[in-house]
């Protein structure tokens, strides 16, 4: 028989570990200095050992230890924090929290993989968007996201839901500048309404490197300068404007769908 | 010389008017009561008003009615009320209000168009994904939306935030039954990871419907049933899932492609 962690109940709301997680689940940049990230639900932390990360500690609500799935969830932890769901709720800062939360120590930073399929974030603001770009990233096989300063903070909460576990499958690199791209010898394909070809006719190279450009400001024009292709997604319906999440997942598909249609 | 609206300065918090705008902007569901959606913002306000939309209202700050197109913005509405930013934002209730915004009254509910191609939208949940299908939609050339009951209310605050103008060029009906898409007479086509086919080999049949599931559960079984294919995104990517708003972008995108094709 393993000997699992310790459980250690909580009730003090000012716990110094409480004060710790409390930081990471509700300041977006407080992984950076604190050297640890909070995922909260058991879908986040199921992804995050499935690829064999092992928290430094879970969290959980006495209710949730009840559940025997969940307890083995937690038991993955080197230690285990039990609180009631108030305790819980002033942690996670969520109008509905989960049950359970991790805090994981992030490996060290990686250096850019400079052949690697890639999408490049450029002074995304929306956790949302960017969360959904590393999803459609994942799944559709681009495995290495560079994301420029400014951007919004990649291991937040809040991209980490809208990530939905997709973290755990990409080469994640942050805070660049434009010059650090000089790293990577991809070429690089913009999406832009001044465009050089329309993506349905336009010839993708493979391997390479989408770039995706702020919400209302587009790419910048340094950055701009280094594409080997501006690209303009078709719009038939005319003069509306595409959610950038909504543009970069249709371009990361059509270079898939040029690769499987030439494999296939 | 033309004579524009009479602008009425207001200060009182109480006043019926700005209750009645506090409502619209701060209850998703409001508009199908009260008949009148509240459109924060000159660019959504613009856009109703390039549709030939006029509406029966403007609120705007005094320190935007010191702005010249603001201004004239405002003077398209058949009244005009203006009011403190502090006040304008006990309206808004964002965080980072608008400086004008418009109660539009909408016109009667439009009915199903048989043979138009569509979206329909099996009671997604989050304001963020509807907006963005909306945009993806009218971008791509999917001029009707169909939604059904327990899907987010598409003239909410948050899904016109989200649409960023789309509603305005969309046929969107509303509060549906499964048993309402009788009416619609081209094949539904459904997204699912048990598939006929993946998208990038099917045949996909034009006009056609795309029907986009609940964000958890999928797409109804009752509804599953009635689609001619069920098709897969193919994602090289792995065991990844894609937002549904990036599902939804890539499926009109591949339609959309597939008749350029051929035209081309």
């Amino acid at each position: 028989m393993t000997t699992g962690p310790v459980w250690h109940p909580i009730s003090a709301r000012d716990n110094p570990q409480l004060q710790r997680l409390r930081k990471l689940a509700q300041d977006a940049t407080a992984y950076r200095k604190m050297g640890g990230v909070w995922l909260e639900g058991d879908h986040l932390a199921r992804a995050a050992l499935q690829r064999g990360l092992r928290p430094a500690l879970a969290l959980i609500t006495d209710v949730a230890a009840a559940d025997e799935s969940l307890r083995a969830l937690a038991d993955q932890a080197s230690k285990v924090l039990v609180v009631s769901p108030a305790l819980f709720k002033t942690v996670s800062g969520l109008e509905s929290p989960a049950q359970i939360g991790f805090d994981l120590q992030l490996p060290p930073p990686l250096r850019i993989e400079p052949q690697a399929d890639s999408v490049v974030l450029d002074r995304l603001q929306d956790a949302g968007n960017v969360g959904t770009i590393l999803r459609s990233a994942a799944a559709l096989g681009f495995r290495q996201v560079l994301a420029l300063k400014g951007t919004a903070a990649l291991w937040s909460p809040k991209v980490l839901r809208a990530g939905m576990g997709a973290h755990f499958g990409l080469r994640l690199v942050e805070g660049l500048s434009v010059s650090d791209l000089d790293g990577l010898k991809v070429p690089l394909l913009a999406t832009s309404s001044h465009t050089d070809a329309l993506l349905h006719e336009a010839e993708l190279p493979s391997p390479c490197a989408w770039v995706m450009g702020h919400e209302g400001q587009g790419v910048d024009e340094a950055l701009m300068a280094r594409c080997a292709l501006r690209i303009g997604i078709p719009q038939p319906g005319g003069e509306e404007s595409l959610n950038v999440a909504s543009a970069a997942s249709i371009c990361l598909y059509e270079s898939a769908r040029r690769r499987l249609t030439r494999q296939g």
